[in-house]
């Protein structure tokens, strides 16, 4: 038996087929219907798709049966040190760095002792255009959790 | 002669009066003009105050001028690991373990090859009310900075 | 002025006197009205307590002012990695390290692709007589969270 | 010769039958008669099974001898840190840093200077419906082994 | 009020005292009756002492009551890693590296699918002279504990 | 050319080989007369067999010369820390992390200035029978070498 | 279908192509009309190259269009810890770590609070001939970048 | 005796007395004729000044004697890895981790095997006005060390 | 076209061949004319070799010519850690450990502020008799180089 | 009781009174009558004294009965990691990565299976002038210690 081709494998075989059909993250999610980050997470190995939704990634991206299933698998998320430290990424890791404890201070503030779920969560991207040069505006939007014994 | 001040000392004090003289954070941000988060990260020593910010902040704290000085510090930036353990800021982490590939992607999908800068940036916090439970709305937005030679 | 006594330096005197008053962590819950563990941690320096609480538990344990004004104090959370390592709470880890992965399996199957909150999270401990040996009977008990866009 | 297959190996062909066949854990365990926590990780290679329980697994998810043999293998324990890392898994990490050492102490308290057995140990899980939404309770039931000379 | 002695601290004054006082560790143990690997390590902070144990030697040290109090306190176990880098303790951790996957390999031989306890447990050293050298000789002899649902 | 055979290929082979023939470590080592923990570290990697003892090893378990040549290499000793990790042999490194400041003391006590050597150096295991339930007794025995300039 | 060739693979066939061609890293450049260190960065994996200048230096070095296909891939930046070891790589962070803390004080004298970007950046590399040995001479030239909220 | 004074306590006092007299390190520089680059790191802590330059030092800072006792020490060179995290740190870290395998491999083209010396080195940073915004230039200079046996 | 061999793949090769055809590093190197620690540092991937040594060496070793290829490769230098934790190794580190910093202090006292050079440098071993058991004897020899700016 | 002083107290008392009183480590050695590296080694606190030469030494550098009585103590052997980074210690460390394989190579060719004892051992330092600038040479100089079980 062979087995269900692994999530960073599908990944890679993803991230070839856009290239070369020439497909962007947000046209591929809007074909599918779901929020942009969301979709290019879950192409990239992060969420379990739909037997649906995996269908119909692959039949975009010319991709078989076999990504299609890896696709459904429950993933284990995270990802590896190596891919935090390129710039692109670390930079919101500097920022956390910088911000936490005053976005700490403030949500318990705001809210009382808890924290902002990273699991009832949606991320959202945008590009607001400014005269000094555009800027990258990213949401992040999570269900606020209080400690409750 | 008495070396000035450590930030980390400073904080302390700030914290410990601000709780004390039942203060906010958006309250002292309030007084000072200045940004909410922008302002408690300053308190907390990750940006200098001017002089006027940090006399201001003291006299609403009832702190001395120790303190002052030492808030118009240039700091080491950054914050110990210990501290991005804390559950409320690991769930930002883990929000980047988990969708930081997919906003790399999107960026340079949407700008090109660049990151979003962490340094000319701003951070907000805000409650959106939701019926199943309120929701904690974090932005970041940085300029757009391509690699350029 | 002097900064609020840290939680590590509160949690050092509570049970210090703890020990010399001959009081137990079940006897103090139990006169604050609290879960035995909740308690404890809170004691220890995990959770805030209030007002009421932290004054009716500084009363039991002859502790003064300074660290009830402790006890109230949001605390930045987590253990170091040595305590980590003492063998009484390793075997914990121990147990995570084998059985984790069958855990996040069997959450998945029984309640879909989420999480175990651990802030909406209760634990219980008690002692289970056995004829081989008593044994101690640790239960976690959190809400489902489903990852929810 | 060909060594005999690595119990990782076995473990993602065991991942990959279970999905294709569209068996549950529980249903395996049920069909062996063995618990279901302790079922799930000695498929995934944390416990060695007998001659008799690796064929009857095999045969109901359809994996040849090669398998079986790997599942009856005295396992080397344990979990690499990037499944440790997972959500779901890293959500009783947490607990353990936030309420070990309150553990630590109320096992002292009960049993005297010892500890709760990973050895002599069993895990249950089970779901407990909740108005506010469903609860997952995972028990850890280990004998208390005392520091004895 | 002022807190217990830590036992880090009970440690350095055992160990300047017994210097001081001309006593070796096994003198210790005998005049205490206990055996000499746990009272070395209980004197060090690795073990509790009952009251009795802790007068005694604090008695025979010539150090005071606050000694003895840190001597009966629950410790947190486990040595620091600059500590066990020492080339004395080193050599053990060397020997582990080089003989740990045989001696589980021939446990489980010998026991079947278990641990040799590291609580219910005693350590012995002794010297046997050897025309070449004399040698150091040090027994672990701790209960087998087989894995067991 | 076909490189020599890798010493963790080697162990892999040898151990499929033993489960296979039903062979003890025990057994072959009595086979080479040699000493049973020498012996299984030696057929796992640790140390460099003689000619005649790889050869005499391979023949009992059935395999070829490429292994025979392999079991005469010189190794790289040592275990990686995920092996280190497993239970069973975790116990040895926690008894360590708990004990082994007190060895040194007594190593220094007895013998003066020095260590116990891992080289020149051996082990031995043993079961001992006790109503309580059986003991593994591990016997780690070196030359004291002490530190002489 | 066949994933894109990663950007390691690419490199290694660039250096190997390199080599038996004789060609040099500046020669190449020079060919592709393109900056020296950025040309060999780029190469090496650190930069994507237009498809114009991924054909053309796969034309100068004799390898095929799945190598320029490669060439053009948006990458994953930065080295693993164990390349950042070797001794010419290595001198230039020892050279950060005893000048690092004094280029921060002189950014921040001149430019006030903030970092030199980067990313909007360029590196140049020379030789200065000196009669006492010739120097190797590394330009890093970034924009300055403040912190602006 | 008191010890001589730390070279991080002195520098802390170093720090803390050019602001309150609003020197700069350019202008100290300047007074000792000394570059800007070794000047700060020397006040910093990072190269032992001689008597003279100590002493220069201290009498425009104000700082006692046993302030230029330490300077004069011969240091332990480098920052620890808190320091090097901060954002303008940072970035010479990244460009190293994006340009040193691009710098070794020119280094080695150009001079051959053997590398930039950090020893027999120096450092400049300057200013470069651009319209699009001024730019730090930093030159690090050192002499090529050739691997000769 | 095949990539050049790895400096690794090529020193498996020549260590098995070395072997087999019962050759003496020393030999090897008295053939080349080369130093005995030079020499076997070389074939072992860490100096990059002459065509004409590489030629010798492989013919010596009856090696092809892509294994001659790759001895002339410029190496990245430097061990990983789990081989610098073998004994035989680790024991060098050892001494570093205890004696670095007298080193350092003796450095300093005889030559000023600087280092011994790692590059200009060379190490020889030889076999000192004693009648308490033959020494090994390494010296390193390595030019001094001052901080000189 | 006051405890012994620390011996890393002890070495900077020693440090500070070599500077202030001119004195060389090669001188105190001479007047100890002991190996130049051993005493600096000793008096930086990696080996024990006996009370001769700890009176004598102290005598020597004017300090008190306290420092004598440190030196004296059986060391915790080691350097942390920070010193270890030194560039001055750092490039033995280098060396090792680079010829440690071929050193460990050369040591069982030569000697058989085995090391270089750290403990039966001694180190030397001098400088050899040479007129491309003079050179540092550091003898290892250990018992050959053979596995002998």
């Amino acid at each position: 038996m062979t087995p269900i081709m692994s999530k960073s494998t599908a990944a890679e075989l993803v991230v070839s087929a856009r290239i070369r059909r020439g497909l962007t993250w947000a046209g591929i999610a809007e074909q599918l219907g779901t929020p942009v980050v969301w979709t290019t997470a879950a192409l990239l190995g992060q969420h379990p798709m739909s037997a649906e939704q995996a269908d119909r990634a692959c039949q975009l991206l010319g991709l078989g049966e076999e990504v299609a299933e890896s696709l459904q698998l429950q993933p284990s998320r995270g990802s590896d040190p190596a891919t935090m430290a390129d710039p692109t990424i670390y930079r919101f890791s500097e920022a956390l760095s910088v911000y936490g404890p005053a976005l700490k201070a403030l949500i318990h503030e705001e809210f009382g002792d808890g924290i902002m779920s990273a699991i009832n969560f949606q991320v959202d991207i945008s590009r607001r255009p400014d005269p000094d040069g555009d800027r990258v505006v990213i949401t992040f939007d999570g269900k606020f959790l209080d400690y409750k014994w």
